[in-house]
């Protein structure tokens, strides 16, 4: 564990300050939302102070999605759309990030007007651009 | 590997329809997302079909936060907030879910309006229903 002492995310795991505490692992804590989009909206931290999940160490991370099933079924998921949610994590100002240490929402979504809302964009195919973008991404990744 | 024969994903996964591959492990596979909401917009699924994340086995999760760490290192990810992004994953058809074969987006934010939208109608504090939800949801997961 790699914690920050000013860091608010970080305290809650150290006990320090008072959480709703639904789940833990030796690398995850995981807590209620105080503010949620819908009940049952919980957040999953790595037990590492990061403010971006590039900057986690791959330990930290292979427990929050396993951690975000575990919740989900605990909320009530079954194989038919009856529960539905969302799993968002936000990395920077302009994407929605508020505290700046790496949090997963998994936030249910009951209703139209309950939850997270999700705004698509989406841009039109164009293979030009993605064989340009493809090409790149692979030499990058490669280089890793 | 638990695949479909009728699932597009699952039919790229085995290379019987083409996809800008980006990154593939024993348990994942990322492509690029052909209508993109913005630049570099990749989808990164596990090789077992399943529509919810609460439907595939633990260990085909573990590695899909590493591969989305990858990918945003390949895209320009730094410590600062140069470059910004989010991850997403939606169960249901409220929660915006399409294809149902589960996908976790890593999504550049270049801007304001590229990007995913995201709306947040957050409920106040309300600890008498947080400590419900609390005591309710850590009885369900003590009983998975
Ligand atoms: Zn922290
Ligand atoms: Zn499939």
């Amino acid at each position: 564990m790699t914690l920050n002492a000013s860091c608010l995310f970080c305290r809650i795991i150290k006990g320090e300050i008072p959480s709703y505490k639904v789940f833990e692992s030796s690398k995850v804590y995981a807590f209620l939302d105080i503010n949620p989009l819908s009940e049952g909206h919980t957040l999953i931290i790595p037990k590492y102070h990061g403010a971006k999940v590039h900057e986690i160490p791959d330990e930290y991370l292979t427990d929050i999605i396993p951690a975000a099933k575990k919740i989900a079924l605990a909320l009530g998921a079954t194989p038919d759309d009856t529960f539905q949610y969302n799993l968002l994590q936000n990395n920077g100002t302009l994407a929605h990030q508020v505290v700046q240490h790496v949090h997963f929402h998994v936030i249910p979504k009951p209703t139209e007007t309950e939850g997270l809302g999700v705004g698509w964009p989406q841009k039109p195919t164009d293979f030009d651009a993605l064989k340009k973008t493809h090409e790149e991404l692979v030499k990058k990744i490669e280089a890793l």
